[in-house]
């Protein structure tokens, strides 16, 4: 019928019971004639024992060497699953990154995918074997270990699919879909069907970590229907596909993301010459601090207010920066607050829909919030607010936009 | 100066601190200015994990996919040793046995090694690099990984000395030489500076079980010059070299062996005609049961008496064999002992040493001590005696053959 890639993260392989249980699961695919790929990580907890390792040996180990390591927390796990699978009585085999081969560039601990060689998975397919892959990693031109880095599994997946021109890569994880919002914030979030590649892209990065955003990237180039389902559930999960296919009647927004791991600086009163951004922005990018959402505002008398988001924990590094740079720019002050948060709403629909930003900024002030910072993009309208009034504020946006499941 | 092979077993790469201080005696060798390769063990205990998970999943797990699971341990030894080196600031790189390459059959679990491509690893030491390289494992010429089953990186350890022409393969082991014998049973015993390979074999097949069987075949072969030493102390352990360069000088015998793990069986009475002997030992050896001494002795009558030695755990299984084909012989009866032990003495000296023998009969007469059977070979006698006698007789042997160290 269908060629599937699945994959399954550390927590749906985290023991040999559940171990057991994806086979179970692949066996049930395989009995309704699918050919299946499947991807595993390491078993959850193995790739830290190993970092601990590392860790005793040197505070500076070695970064090919750490992959020849942490490759092995994925090796073992194929070999279980495919001893799992074979005492099934399906046909199995497994296969490292390395032997499939997946050619990675030379980054060790963060390389990326340049080719995959799937002459010989087509093969074990055709002779109606299951093919198990050691995600999160591969081989350099020279046959060096790599390693694509945390979170690389659902990559190698993604690529395989790509490799393989797969039906669906299907992602299994702890959740059964993606939601219009954190359930836990809004009890009538509900799980999208479908969800487009730009969307999910927006979605991940804001703090609804379902898949690693290099994933949807790579699926929405090279055009791979990826679903996120539950490893313990039964269910649809969610479908996340190429933008024209949903875009026609989506409604305005699909879903609504925050986050509260974010802090707010400003540097006030900057005399407004050109060059001013990067004389603030170059020195906190130098020392590898983040910077999310930039806002700046020319006032009246010529100055400018200038105002960045950071990660909360690098919020003291990045005032220390600026409180040099604002001495050197006589600025006025610079003012830290890691009282806030981020509430987005996304969706590709709004696009096409006139007035999406005035009805967000509407529902807010319907509940008396006050919003400090706006940022827009062509799929997503993000606000700066106090961190104390972010469920409120989500919970109207759900509302407001009639996400709530009734 | 030198091109060494240095080899560090399981407990010798046991912990954090043992592989750290595996680590400052390769950098005190590489000080030296040795090139150095590296084999190494998986960590004690890790093997027995993992195999601990196999025998969870599967009753009986697929071979193949064993040695994709077993394969890791080693994998993350080299890698952890490596990042050690390069924290003591040498240069270092490591291989598992499919990066090497180690080209193996494909009997996985316990491939053979075929053949060992020495040119990047003979790069890597012309750059001034250790070489570390993952014992016990390899892999076929379709890519597959593979075993070399238990003991297996004595093996590789000899494989890697032999390709690449090294001047000495060092054993690091917890017993700091090869001894005249077992000192735990006799407190004079000697450590032997030198011995030769055939001598090494017979010791090591009797008990003295320091070095794998099969890697000093392999030594011996190859004419690999092959060092016993401990990892824990300084010393220069044992050298294991080939016959001429010792047997000039050698003393009669190199050492004493026993072992009190075997059994007797003797079937009485058999009618002497040809073909009986392998009648008697066909259905055994058909069912698996190894057979370690064997006597026949034709008696007056016209019958004959046969007596071979089995491991003690199988003489239940062999006794019941042998019921069966002792009645269809009409054999006497069958006569099972287990209260035996075996006490041998090893010496290429011997050869040319008449006298040998009988020197070793009278020493054991003088305590006291009736020979139930004895075997011989070319460089080695044997004598199944008594078991509680044993202690007894590898002492007298010890002092008699002026093996006491004062």
């Amino acid at each position: 019928m269908s060629l599937l890639v699945q994959k399954f993260g550390g927590t749906s392989v985290g023991s040999i019971e559940r171990i057991k249980a994806v086979a179970n699961k692949v066996a049930k695919f395989r009995a309704e004639g699918h050919d299946i790929v499947v991807v595993v990580s390491a078993m959850s907890g193995e790739t830290n024992r190993l970092l601990g390792l590392a860790a005793e040996i040197s505070s500076h180990p070695e970064p090919r060497e750490m992959d020849v390591l942490v490759s092995t927390g994925e090796q073992v796990t194929i070999a279980l699953l495919t001893m799992a699978l074979i005492d099934r009585g399906l046909e199995a085999k497994s296969y490292t990154g390395k032997q499939v081969q997946i050619l990675t560039d030379s980054t060790h601990t963060k390389a990326r995918i340049e080719r995959i060689d799937e002459v010989k998975m087509r093969a074990d397919l055709k002779a109606g074997r299951v093919v198990v892959v050691a995600g999160f990693q591969g081989s350099d031109e020279h046959g060096n270990i790599t390693t694509l880095g945390r979170g690389g599994s659902d990559t190698s997946a993604v690529a395989l699919a790509a490799a393989l021109k797969a039906d669906e890569c299907q992602i299994y994880t702890d959740v059964d879909g993606v939601y219009t919002t954190d359930p836990r914030v809004v009890d009538k979030a509900a799980r999208l069907d479908k969800i487009t590649f730009e969307e999910m892209l927006e979605m991940a990065s804001l703090g609804s970590k379902i898949l690693q955003i290099r994933s949807v990237e790579f699926a929405g180039k090279y055009k791979v229907p990826l679903r996120v389902l539950s490893s313990f559930e039964e269910g649809p999960g969610t479908l996340i596909t190429i933008e024209d296919e949903v875009a026609m009647e989506a409604p305005a927004i699909s879903g609504i993301a925050f986050t509260r791991d974010e802090a707010k600086l400003t540097i006030v009163g900057v005399p407004d010459t050109p060059g001013v951004a990067s004389k603030i922005l170059g020195p906190v990018s130098d020392a590898n601090v983040e910077i999310d959402v930039i806002v700046q505002n020319t006032t009246a008398d010529g100055t400018t207010d200038f105002t960045f988001t950071v990660a909360r924990s690098e919020l003291a590094k990045a005032e220390k920066i600026l409180q040099g740079t604002a001495a050197e720019l006589k600025a006025r002050e610079v003012i830290a607050d890691d009282g806030i948060c981020k509430v987005s709403i996304v969706g590709v629909g709004m696009r096409s829909h006139a007035g999406v930003a005035s009805k967000m900024f509407a529902a807010l002030a319907e509940v008396g919030i006050n919003i400090q910072l706006i940022t827009t993009s062509e799929i997503k309208i993000s606000v700066v607010i106090d961190e104390k009034f972010m469920e409120l504020a989500v919970r109207a946006l759900h509302s407001a936009f009639e996400l709530d499941v009734e």
